[in-house]
């Protein structure tokens, strides 16, 4: 008997799927493994495997393959939710044609590489040429995309990193949001001004003794070594397949803390990823829902869980223990769980976005938004950018940059050809308050755990409402179901003002 | 203008090889970075990229093509050469139906996690089943690569890793080694016993240090760290790609030479790889060319180069002061490059291959090769074989093993479905001998070099003589250009009597 319209797209879309991961296991080793002069190699390689990822996904038969299958009534509520993620990526992978996707590519790779100069020397005249190629070729691309999804410009480009998002509803989010931000912020660094100063905690830290405190929250927070790695990368991030989770951070001696809150920061990324399905693996619908939802798994154990006034009385004993162990002057007045709850939560204004505390790094995000939005929808042009930029941080933030290089041109995202992505931070931000509140009410031994180093009773409300879904649901529905309502800027404001205004 | 048929199938091997390169990192990473719970996954991926390779080579078009390539009358010697490499490559790709080639893989697959068990226990019998199914089929594939090849079966199977290579040939150089070998081995077991005992260095040996030490000479041999690296495995290899080599060896702090002479085989392989011609990359004539002259690269370095008097010279004071500088005592009588020469260059009749010496290493080859072409040949039985080996190891190396442990089920090789590789490894020491003889000839700088670290003339010859030659000719042409003449035992045989007998 011959297999299902169905049947063949899970086998296609699962050899897809092994080359994509062959694809993130490449890409890990280019950025913790592989010496200077592997680079162009594997430039080529990736490449070549890109390729085959796009003919997989854009032959011919498959169109057909998929019309075949939605007319298949046998299908379970997963299946179905699994061919609608191949129409979506199919639709996607075929709205723009070949050659736009290969001048796309090397308009964002020349992009970059002119930024990678221009950055240092604050010089946006000098990559406002490339910029306006690629800014030109994401229009075309998403305008193309836009037309086959049925949506707006903006809605096509947010949808390859937030499936389903809408530009209409971030606005309203993100209006809420800038009225109530500034004022706390204010009120935030009054508030602080007032009371005594946290006390620095005096290093140097060894790198061994904080990649041991690393490996061992990690542990504690129920990451599976036999499933993953730690290592050191210039930029932290989580990176390889659900059943080998590769994450990465970088050590500055005279700081731990920092090392620490991104080691924390990417675990939350792995735990989604390594309780994703195993039954869907490499199929479409058992993928992470997108980056809203997946920033809000970061975030949620970050900010939420571990900048908590609970996980610190786990947190400073074990950091002061761990240290001692290496040497390391621990006996100071600054290894309190008050204190390194505090040195945690610093509010400051400034300007740059990866530095941002919590409570201002949403200004940072919102600026951003507008001014992309504004860009591709041709309301402003990148000459007006340097002054926009400034401008907007002065009105959100209440700092201007000396420079470009401190405006502009800090982040990589436009340079790189990631438009339609920073929102994502900050809807992440909102989900991971919202799903951390629902998660408390429905268990309310998860915060008294935190300070216990007991993680299980939090990871045991995130598996089923959150990671085994999967994307068999919309990022909307599966933070409605988890919490009772949508996404609400109420919850994110209360969490905001209850850690920065009344602890 | 459309691409001639050679360009177009330039493309498609580039491809190709970009493919088997993404492989290489992925075995790579599989041996010395993945956690044990990511074998599966990794499994999977290289399983669907190997797919890949096979529907690339087997493409309907390719034999087109490479017909009509073959009457391009502009194509100069490298362009006909390298489409000589495409032809053998789809041959062998064609040649067997992909039904065979996958139940041979699930039988390989089957065989050598059966063998993981019963090599502890010694227990051939249970493994004889799934090993006859694996001869059974390896036969069977084997036989349609004889017929599309045009040789004999043994030969057919040979060629996967000694392209070219003839049994006949084999047979006759093995005869002539197996006439001297064992009175010679007998001869240096004797002198040996008439002197005074090398002095034995104590360890520990920390292996941070052991790591110095190794990349210090790794540098001094020429390897690029740029372009590679050193990592540690179970089973030391060679692998990556030839701008991105990536070495590994095994410690052990009792004993700093082993893994030392395993750095120094390793960066033999990779120097080869690294000198590969780049203007040839991810060409088939591009690639080294056969197991033989890659042996002979790791031979030639460790055997003939680093376990020379001279180089001793160099290496006895170095080691000892990087061992110094971790705290060893080297103050001992045993640090003289005499007693490191010694200590080196041991003759030990022993029942495991990876564990023998230079001079009684080919015989457990011999022993291999004979009964692995009887056994394809049907002149000998698998139940035969354990009789046979413990036979054959009395008769040519003096020693009976006590059990198939210590016998016929020590090596991989076989049980993994490898057959037709063991020769490569004593063809090898030959070339290795002879081209060291030839580039000592040609630049008599070459060896006080090595008492100076100064590996620059041998790599100076061996570049052009053997790395930037890749697979533009045979083996066999290659030995005879570089040398004067074809493989000759003659040259081997005086290398280890001038150094087992006469030094």
């Amino acid at each position: 008997m011959a297999m299902s319209p169905y049947r063949q797209l899970e086998t296609r879309f699962s050899k897809l799927g092994a080359v994509e991961e062959a694809l993130a296991m490449l890409g890990w080793d280019s950025s913790t493994m592989m010496p200077v002069g592997g680079a162009e190699a594997r430039a080529e390689q990736m490449s070549v495997l890109q390729v085959v990822c796009h003919e997989l996904v854009t032959d011919a038969a498959l169109g057909d393959l998929i019309v075949a299958a939605e007319s298949d009534d046998t299908l379970d509520s997963w299946q179905r939710a699994n061919l609608a993620e191949m129409r979506r990526r199919w639709l996607h992978e075929t709205a723009v044609p070949a050659d736009l996707v290969s001048r796309l590519s090397k308009a964002s790779l020349d992009c970059e590489m002119i930024w990678r100069e221009a950055r240092p020397a604050g010089d946006f005249a000098g990559v406002l040429p490339s910029l306006q190629t690629l800014l030109d070729l994401t229009k075309e691309a998403g305008a193309a995309r836009a037309e086959k999804l049925g949506v707006p410009l903006y809605d096509a480009l947010l949808d390859a990193y937030e499936p389903g998002g809408s530009a209409a509803e971030i606005d309203r989010l993100f209006a809420e949001l800038a009225a109530f931000l500034p004022d706390l912020v204010e009120a935030a660094i009054d508030r602080q001004a007032s009371r005594p100063k946290p006390v620095p905690l005096d290093g140097p830290f060894p790198i061994a003794a904080q990649q041991t405190l690393g490996i061992r929250l990690m542990e504690t927070l129920g990451f599976d070594f036999a499933h993953g790695r730690l290592d050191v990368s210039a930029h932290p991030f989580s990176g390889g397949t659900p059943d080998d989770v590769r994450i990465t951070t970088r050590y500055a001696e005279e700081d731990f803390t920092r090392a620490l809150m991104g080691v924390l920061h990417e675990t939350g990324h792995a735990l989604y990823e390594r309780g994703l399905p195993a039954r869907w693996r490499r199929q479409p619908v058992g993928y992470a829902r997108g980056m809203s939802i997946h920033e809000s798994q970061s975030l949620l154990i970050e900010m939420q869980a571990c900048r908590s006034r609970e996980f610190m009385e786990y947190l400073a004993p074990l950091a002061a223990r761990t240290f001692a162990e290496y040497g390391v002057d621990t006996s100071g007045p600054g290894w309190t769980s008050d204190n390194l709850w505090r040195l945690s939560t610093r509010v400051e204004r400034s300007l740059i976005r990866v530095d941002a505390d919590e409570a201002t790094y949403p200004a940072h995000v919102v600026l951003r938004y507008r001014l992309e939005r504004a860009l591709i929808e041709g309301r402003l042009s990148l000459a007006e950018l340097p002054g926009a930029w400034n401008e907007g941080m002065t009105s959100l933030i209440g700092v201007t940059p000396p420079d470009d290089r401190l405006g502009c041109l800090q982040d990589i995202h436009w340079f790189g050809g990631s438009w339609g992505y920073f929102p994502t931070y900050t809807l992440g931000a909102m989900t991971a308050a919202q799903l951390f509140a629902a998660a408390n009410r429905a268990d309310p031994g998860i915060r008294p755990g935190l300070a216990q180093g007991n993680f299980a009773p939090l990871l045991g409300w995130l598996r089923p409402n959150v990671h085994e879904r999967a994307s068999s649901v919309s990022a909307r529905t599966l933070v409605t179901e988890a919490t009772g309502s949508p996404l609400d800027v109420g919850v994110f404001e209360r969490h905001l003002t209850t850690r920065y205004l009344e602890s």
